[in-house]
């Protein structure tokens, strides 16, 4: 089956974002940039996002897709069936930018603008098919941040819509439709107002940058990282709640509590005075270094979110659950140790000694166990009957270490098999064949609801009796059977 | 010596927290407030502070003050050398109140409030002593958030300025000094910018309270808890930097991306669509319910930032490294199983069944095993040595289920330690007092760079050996020695 392809115009740190996202979806991706050093900036955006995502996920990624760049807009857009269209905020070069798109592109294909602030009736006032150009304005760092705004204009179908919004979905994105065409949609409104008063507070001399920034970062903004505006105020409005933080912070909206009605004239004096303040700030470190710290935290916030299952962390764990398990190998050889399951040392796997941690072992080898319980039979039909498989005792032996991206194959033999009790063995093996560590398991077959062992049903017994049976004839490695310290 | 006192002048949802930022600094705190349910309220605070502030700080906290509930205003004030008031925000109200204080208080108390928006030459117009009030602006939840804006009129001397600076950042706070007096200070101007801005979206049907927060929550929001509006747009201008991201978004101040040139009327029909919208959002939860989400989310992200040294948590570090060390590990009686760590059950430790993951008990095992080798000694500079203890065998048995946020304490034993070697047993409780699992470890004290096991340095070995002879004398259960599947 051939991949879907994603052509990006305009390959910036938005356009690279964008590239990264669907890359890591999958996609194959086309870029056209007359920039030349396009190549070079994407590839470095490529790489932070390489490093970020795995860390967000607990299960294998999609092969990643080819990355290629076009000579001319013609060819990026070809076969693409989503372009996502990155270039300036100019209203006249975006509105030539479809022109051109729209000779060469599929009728079927969507394109997504990644504008900050122009509706889609105007990116799309001299469209041939006005209804495919969507606004889909994302968040730097895109390949981390899961919010796009989606706006689209009256041409729009239904059907366009709902392809949108899957695509989006598809790659790691929460889209929030919005239902009116408005400058700016919602976020840059919030974010133009916020920046606005901010220039007044540089320009009257109230703070600095350094100043504003620690005022944000050590305060409200640790808030909106989990809670919005109106969840905050709910909470702090106490056991009242909403109403009454209402009617005791409404009144201020009378007040001279902002300097809004003006706008301050962004002159070159204001412009010297902050970029001087922001070098005395930031200027320690350099953009990358800047990015790779910012990106640091972010996936440290969203980790601990999916811990949580809140804000962005569920919407994490929501597309997580979406994405296929590790695929179960059949058995191939019942007279063989099976191979059923491969484990690959994600970055969440890993200690501050840079090698695997402890009980991300015992996860693999429980992986291990369901893939082996999965191939004799027990699925989500046979859970829902209420039994289930129960693992009592546990004998773990670590005899190397695994590092970040490491393979490790996991080999099992059933040492003995009744209806109501496995007794099973897993191997785990390096590139190398070194085994680097071994486990034994004894596992009952329970009823969930009664909670007292039973024998497993026929489904199952049918596919583990000859298993089991054929296994008596492999040879039981002498670890097995001793205890914790018992030396060989 | 006798502790400094603390005077909290309203006890609502921000007395609450001054009190026990108070308090958990080990001052003494004196609370007035007519509320007949100040009392029950600040205690909640109070509980959710407790729970709070040791998880961000690695050292024992100083013993906590006492609270007491004064019976009039001049009571609560007169031994107090800080006098925090957080009554609401009106004007007149705030003045009568610093008369009545400044009648009763000592001339060299500081007195901080907690307006959101009023100039200190407002407050102290009617003043005996102005420059003894300074506005100390708090973000909610007080006893979590660091932030304070520290604003001071004219009158106040240099010298009080220092006292009030002092005193903020020794109860664990990081005061900024805004040198010039504007309505509203510097965090408030800009969060009335966004809530008049978001009062509009929603005015105008452009989206609801939910899409807002979702919006907010999913993308600006998780930056600005880490870098604020200044360094985030410097990474975002790319290589170019600051002057390229002014240049390249500068022109949009002068185009109708927000409404704040006007102020929405607050009507009740406005006032209704929040109230129902909110409800509709976040109505499935308490109050209580959110404070605790919320808090468990601040904890994590500054439990993140703590680590990678960056903005709140670098703060909270130097203010780590300010306080005196444990006096000795936290070990109560030699003679006894140690409990050092308990287990929390997260949802992220949850399986399908709704019970704890197989793997996350050897992750808690692995925690208490943590625990104990800090409490001997093994810290991050016994680390950078490149020696560190390996667990090489474990004997895992589960003997109970454990559900969504159940405490687990451990219970630990040495069965039998060298300088090599240690024999570990962990057992893990329930609140019913049950034994749920149990586990054992062999565990090598190794050189890390050689990748072999060598004697452990006198630091460790000073406080294991005699440990390891005080626990000879407990019984050893019979599960230990046992190979997996041995019958009892």
């Amino acid at each position: 089956m051939s991949r879907s392809v994603a052509a990006i115009i305009g390959g910036g740190v938005i356009g690279g974002g964008w590239a990264a996202r669907f890359l890591l979806a999958g996609w194959d991706v086309v870029v056209f940039d007359p920039d030349p050093e396009a190549e070079r900036k994407i590839s470095e955006v490529l790489n932070n996002a390489q490093a970020a995502v795995p860390q967000l996920i607990d299960k294998p990624l999609p092969k990643a897709g080819n990355l290629q760049f076009a000579a001319s807009l013609e060819e990026a857009v070809s076969e693409a069936s989503w372009i996502q269209e990155s270039v300036p905020e100019r209203l006249e070069m975006k509105q030539a930018v479809y022109k051109q798109i729209q000779q060469a592109c599929r009728q079927d294909a969507m394109i997504g603008s990644s504008t900050s602030g122009f509706k889609p009736s105007e990116l799309n006032a001299d469209a041939t098919r006005p209804g495919q150009i969507v606004v889909t304005h994302p968040y730097n760092p895109v390949y981390l941040l899961p919010l796009v705004e989606l706006v689209a204009p009256p041409e729009t179908t239904e059907t366009q819509l709902d392809m949108a919004k899957h695509i989006l979905s598809s790659i790691g994105m929460k889209p929030v439709h919005i239902k009116g065409e408005i400058d700016a949609h919602v976020g840059d409104r919030l974010l133009e107002a916020v920046w606005r008063e901010a220039l007044w507070l540089i320009n009257d001399g109230i703070a600095t940058t350094q100043e504003i920034d620690d005022i944000m970062t050590h305060s409200f903004g640790l808030r909106w990282a989990q809670m919005g505006l109106f969840e905050t105020y709910r909470v702090a409005g106490g056991e009242a709640g909403m109403r009454h933080f209402i009617s005791q912070f409404g009144p201020a909206l009378a007040w001279p509590w902002t300097k809004l009605m003006d706008v301050p004239e962004l002159d070159d004096a204001l412009i010297d005075k902050i970029a001087s303040q922001s070098d005395a700030q930031s200027g320690a470190y350099s953009i990358r270094e800047l990015e790779r710290i910012r990106d640091r935290n972010l996936i440290g916030f969203l980790q601990v979110l999916k811990r949580h299952n809140w804000g962005a962390g569920a919407f994490l764990n929501a597309r997580e659950a979406s994405l296929p398990d590790a695929p179960e190998a059949p058995i191939a050889d019942i007279n063989q140790p099976l191979r059923l399951y491969t484990a690959e040392v994600l970055p969440a796997w890993i200690d501050y000694n840079g090698h695997m941690t402890e009980f991300r072992y015992l996860q693999a080898f429980s992986e291990a166990t369901d893939a082996f319980l999965g191939a004799v039979g027990m699925d989500a039909a046979y859970l829902e009957k209420g039994c289930t498989f129960f693992t009592v005792e546990t004998h773990l032996r670590h005899l190397g270490e695994a590092k970040l991206a490491e393979i490790l194959p996991v080999e099992t033999q059933i040492l003995m098999a009744t209806e109501k009790k496995l007794h099973l063995m897993h191997q785990m093996y390096n590139a190398a064949g070194d085994v680097i560590a071994t486990s034994e398991h004894m596992i009952l077959h329970v009823n969930n609801k009664e909670g007292k062992s039973c024998p497993a049903g026929p489904e199952i017994w049918s596919k583990l009796e000859p298993l089991a049976t054929a296994h008596q004839n492999l040879p039981v490695p002498d670890f097995i059977g001793r205890f914790t310290g018992q030396k060989a």
